[in-house]
């Protein structure tokens, strides 16, 4: 039965009756007309739907009541159902893709339902045969976990991978990431790869690829015209600017927050504009980008994980500071409150901390905007006790780099120093 | 010299050159005409700058070298330096305001210059002369602090002073209050007087009144305009909407975050317009607001402070969760990552939670959208374990909400049905 995979009820009668199988190239009239391909359906599917693939990446989903006419234009099935080897076009940009799991890295088994990490660049390319049009793709699986599983020890993994192909004849590498914490490995590989010579994509999806308007297929190939055209390097994520399909946005990634949960323009420059977008094919730079980069790739791939986030509010505990001084660690960084302030409640733990040699950053749980403790006496105690202003750093951000910091050096004015230095973009004007 | 209190080098021999002096209502003409009060300075001034005090109560700055022409038009300078009783007028509707601290609530002191908390109804509309002529305004002082020290002690006093004020005759009670945590008490109060008969607006100011483009006076006059005019009832903050003077926003007290740390237009309703705006003395309400609020009054003012909030993120150490656990905490509201996800690392420490009562509710970091836990296999898990999603809530609000729920309740299976139930619109479609 794969070839109805997931139709029931009325659409599986719907589609019997007109002969036509899922990976069928169909032409549909109703409100307007459609041209696509009929795709397989999953879990929680109605069957009052057919789910249809467009050129242009995008699913869509047609009620069948408003269908006026179905015919098929060509049934192509075999060309999704099998893997086929793509030729490669030697005149054509060679992009690697490294997947680390998420739904971006997964690809569809039209055969069990089952979503199965994209395993080789043939399968890539069948998933997305847009991509071997304009590039010649390499692909590789790295790990498979969901983002909320990935662990510093998963953004060494990658970094070190990367580090391997900094000398390659790449044009750019995409890592295909899940969303969660895109943002948190991005940041981090910024700092550890500061410099590094071909620019990286993060790129994930919302929407699953099984699923009406799903985003994978448009963010992989804006990925990899930005990659090809954007003439510089650094590490960006690179997703939907917002609900239309015309905009693909590429974000410096260490400027970057996923500020919604579900919509497909989740991921935002905080602050600013995107640093690029990809529009009509076209890689625009954004006018007002005067984001720093450091120009010699020299890479530093450790990590100390002994770093504390403190979202400061209102009944906060300060026993709770405690205890993260007890426990030994070597970093704080605060998510103050407006300007960066802490309530006077914390000042007697925070000096100890102080006194005890860890790092304290402050940043602010506005998130935009910047930080400054000169303005009210609150922010020149918390001065006085040592706490270091992290400017406009996002508090991600914050966290990741003194991570990075304290793994990659050790003088303490050094680690001071090197936190308000600006290192890949996270500090901007 | 307080004729010319603060005003140095060029700026004060332009004064006296001209004879003019603090307090002077004057015209000026320089790129444009300006008819105002002269303003004194203070510390951190330069010497290049007159402040000017507009008509709409707003504060600029004139370059003295840019001033063609300068004349007095009248010099009613003992209507500022002096405390002058203002008659009521029995036609007006009358307003309560209760300071409790922050820039808002403070006037500056012209003899000393110091910083002094708002005193009396006399004070205030000596300040913001333009609110006797819309309101009868009764003034108190609760207490004067800088909202980063704002306790849930704190929010205990201001309901109950607000309860004592659920029979008078006022149209609506402003509360002046610090910008930092001002969200933080908004909600708190919104819970805890849910239900209250008439209207409740918090009111900050993020740029103090002795400066250019001060916010403060705006937004007071804004706060009693919506109070008099919005004919329901609620918890609202009522601030600039951005940086012109055009707009004031007023925003649900448990659906608004600063989101910006110094802008004038820093509060932001999450994932909406605001519920009103005061536009052109016009108060227009949101059309597609259809928040929820309870109908009867009925004020809980109690509080459980033992909840404690936990951004989680790469790298986060469940061994503080445990720490969390062994503290005796009540309750626990996770900042998860994207739909409301948290690591497998932390699993057998959420069970143990879970096995001690500990109530445990889900927001997500992006702030913006909502909680969806049965998209993804970790979601479900971590519904089995017993974490509930609390749809789009803020995560901060969620916090002060469980605050309030465990002060309240004691039942844990009537915490989890309040926990979801719309109290105050802290949930909304």
């Amino acid at each position: 039965m794969s070839e109805f995979r997931g139709y029931t009820g009325k659409s599986l009668e719907f589609l019997k009756n007109n002969r036509i199988t899922v990976g069928d190239n169909v032409k549909i009239l109703a409100d307007l007309t459609y041209l696509g391909i009929i795709m397989p359906r999953y879990e929680h599917s109605d069957d009052s739907h057919l789910v249809l693939k467009l050129k242009s990446g995008y699913n869509i989903g047609l009620e069948i009541e408003k269908i006026k006419k179905i015919e098929i234009t060509s049934s192509p099935k075999k060309n999704i159902e099998k893997v086929e080897s793509v030729e490669k076009n030697p005149n054509l940009p060679k992009i690697l893709l490294l997947s680390t799991g998420g739904t971006i890295a997964s690809k569809v088994d039209y055969r069990t339902g089952a979503v199965t990490p994209v395993l080789s660049a043939e399968e890539l390319n069948s998933s997305v045969p847009e991509l071997s049009k304009i590039a010649n793709m390499d692909a590789e699986v790295l790990f498979s976990e969901y983002s909320e599983n990935i662990m510093p020890e998963h953004w060494l993994k990658i970094a070190d991978k990367l580090k391997e192909h900094s000398n390659s004849d790449y044009s750019g590498i995409i890592i295909a990431h899940g969303t969660d914490t895109m943002h948190y490995t991005s940041s981090f590989l910024s700092f550890a790869l500061a410099g590094f010579p071909i620019p990286i994509a993060l790129v994930g999806s919302q929407r699953s690829s099984d699923r009406a308007s799903s985003d994978a297929a448009l963010n992989l190939i804006g990925a990899v015209k930005f990659l090809i055209d954007c003439k510089t390097n650094g590490v960006y994520i690179v997703m939907h600017q917002d609900e239309n399909d015309e905009t693909i946005a590429c974000h410096f990634g260490t400027r970057v927050r996923k500020n919604h949960t579900s919509k497909r323009g989740a991921f935002q420059t905080v602050g600013d504009d995107p640093a690029f977008i990809v529009v009509n094919e076209q890689v625009q730079r954004n006018a007002r980008n005067n984001f720093f980069k450091v120009k010699e790739f020299q890479p530093r791939i450790k990590i100390n994980t002994k770093v504390a986030l403190i979202k400061y509010h209102p009944g906060y505990d300060p026993s709770l500071l405690e205890k993260i001084i007890e426990m030994n660690y070597d970093g704080i960084i605060f998510e103050g409150t407006g300007l960066g302030h802490i309530g006077k409640i914390m000042y007697g733990n925070v000096k100890k901390a102080n006194e005890k040699g860890i790092f304290l950053g402050m940043t602010s749980q506005c998130i935009d905007g910047r930080v400054r403790m000169t303005v009210y006496e609150s922010g020149r105690d918390l001065l006085d006790l040592g706490i270091i202003p992290l400017e406009n750093m996002i508090p991600e951000v914050a966290l990741v780099k003194t991570m990075w910091t304290l793994g990659n050096f050790q003088d303490r004015n050094e680690i001071k120093k090197i936190m308000l230095e600006n290192i890949a973009s996270e500090l901007s004007d």
